[in-house]
């Protein structure tokens, strides 16, 4: 093959692995054309609680649904579900706040789902939920050495980019849409800005309370205590998060995601990797020569990533699975549904 | 010393030892007399989240509340945390349905507090709850080899004299007064069984259902799939779900308690578990001669077990701690609230 599977190693070779995969809800995303995380704007809130059940037990039967995208990709959680049964290591699902109660065990930090950032504060309890995240930063130092440390947050990449802006990033963002709704995107972004910019919020905190998700100071909480070797899963919404600690003065994690969120030339990924100033590696599962023609959506830029996807193919790598073994076990999977 | 710190040696030596607690409410907690686990019937409902928030933080700060128990007594969990501080092992806490949200995040399966099992069906969830603790016990077999398994459910030594009298055992249970209000739990219980009688509840399940707690299928699960050495943290209400597991036919757990619970003359422990046909390993903190008022009430019979605490002492013990070290531990920890 003429492209690596991981763009660079990381030199990371975890004794005792961990996936963490924190899971919450924006309000943003019933903002119809916001979020392709869901058949409808208001079902894309019970997407993250559809994918827990998916990676956790292997098939959604709380719901009739398919772990397909209205277009025919399977979606990312299928993806990290392949990887959870071929590496064995089943993600710690994190409850940031929700809508809707999950039908799996999740470790729950009783948080609320983020009110819409053009008309409120988005996380008012963003200190309990730091704090929280930080505690639960610590249990899961105790079991693990490394921790691979993803999300899933319908509409999160309209919060990440107000974020990251708000940080003083010149950002944008990706997207599940193949056309990224970057208008509508900017149209929200410029409104929570104006809104930011009377409240006088300049604090990362404060950032996040007013403009952020319940996701994100769980995450930043999480990596600001974990005592091992951490890797964020995910494109730009974790992103976010590590300018978060950026700008907290906390050790910065270094990602892991697909290399269609890399080449989505909408999302300029690179650039703001560097300009948080960490760095990034770039999982190519090979989905274009896989022979699955709703796999193959994703190189023409649907769905990208999600659910630590790139993350979950990215430690199946690091744990001594190989490329060809991957790949394989992401079409075993996926055809059941195909 | 004349009596050992644990009465035998259960020839465990965990590598990546793990502790969990499943928390639980019932409403028979909130009928005058049965829980001496709270200041009122009413705020006994609160006790595991309080008890959570001290094991997890070292201290309650959401409400202004002594872990004391109102004739003096450091709670149960003050002696968890202390081991807590000394083993650097933090529990895994285990929402299994509580009737106000914690403080503090824990691994929630999303159940509700038991019901009155007088008059109603105590856990209509039954069969979700027990799924849930499967895959809990599957999630922490990964990561770790041993794990110690208590629980915090006031009221729930009257759960547990119900189900294990439905699963036919001549059991009388422990309490956390120094005078057990056995008269009153017996009075529920005939009531229960006159009701399970009607009913026709027979399997093991059907029995938890009709008379138990949700902290009792929680525990059964997890039992059942957890992949290593597991020792359960309690006294009766532990050996309930080790009745429950035996009559599944699943692998019986071995308690680890306190002596005060062995030593509880109306509660024939010891006689119980060996009806069970399993062990218990009796931890003797020597709360007689440490020099603490509260902690000498132990000895005459109140409080004597609670929220893993037994378990904590003994895990302390396997992890290599010496005796002397574990008692001065407890003693600096509670002395602080003294």
């Amino acid at each position: 093959m003429s492209h690596p599977f991981l763009s660079q190693d990381p030199l990371i070779r975890p004794h005792r692995p961990m996936m963490a995969l924190v899971l919450g809800n924006t309000m943003l995303s019933t903002v119809p054309g916001i979020s392709g995380a869901g058949p409808t704007p208001e079902k894309t809130l019970l997407t993250p609680i559809l994918d827990a059940e998916l990676v956790t037990t292997g098939a959604i039967t709380s719901v009739p649904a398919r772990p397909n995208t209205p277009t025919g990709c399977p979606t990312p959680a299928t993806i990290t579900r392949s990887m959870v049964e071929l590496t064995g290591i089943a993600p710690v699902l994190i409850n940031a706040g929700l809508a809707h109660t999950p039908t799996v065990p999740c470790l729950d930090v009783y948080g609320r789902p983020g009110g819409d950032p053009r008309k409120e504060d988005a996380v008012p309890q963003v200190a309990a939920l730091f704090e929280r995240g930080e505690t639960v930063g610590r249990l899961l130092s105790q079991y693990s050495d490394f921790l691979m440390l993803g999300e899933c947050v319908p509409g999160g990449t309209t919060t990440a980019l107000c974020v990251l802006r708000a940080l003083g990033y010149e950002a944008s963002v990706s997207s599940a849409f193949a056309k990224n709704p970057l208008g509508l995107k900017d149209a929200v972004c410029r409104e929570v800005l104006a809104r930011i910019g009377e409240t006088g919020a300049g604090e990362p905190l404060e950032i996040l309370r007013a403009a952020g998700d319940p996701m994100m100071p769980v995450a930043a909480g999480i990596a600001s205590t974990y005592a091992g070797e951490i890797l964020f899963a995910g494109g730009t919404q974790m992103l976010a998060v590590a300018a978060v600690l950026k700008a907290l003065g906390k050790r910065v994690p270094r990602l892991a995601t697909t290399v269609y969120v890399r080449d989505d030339p909408s999302a300029g990924f690179v650039r703001t990797v560097a300009d948080v100033g960490t760095a990034a590696y770039f999982v190519d599962p090979n989905f274009a020569g896989i022979g699955h023609v709703g796999l193959a959506r994703y190189c023409i830029g649907e769905v990208k990533e999600g659910m630590g996807a790139g993350g979950a193919l990215t430690l199946a790598y690091l744990m001594g699975h190989e490329p060809g073994e991957i790949t394989r076990k992401v079409f075993d999977f996926v055809s059941k549904y195909a």
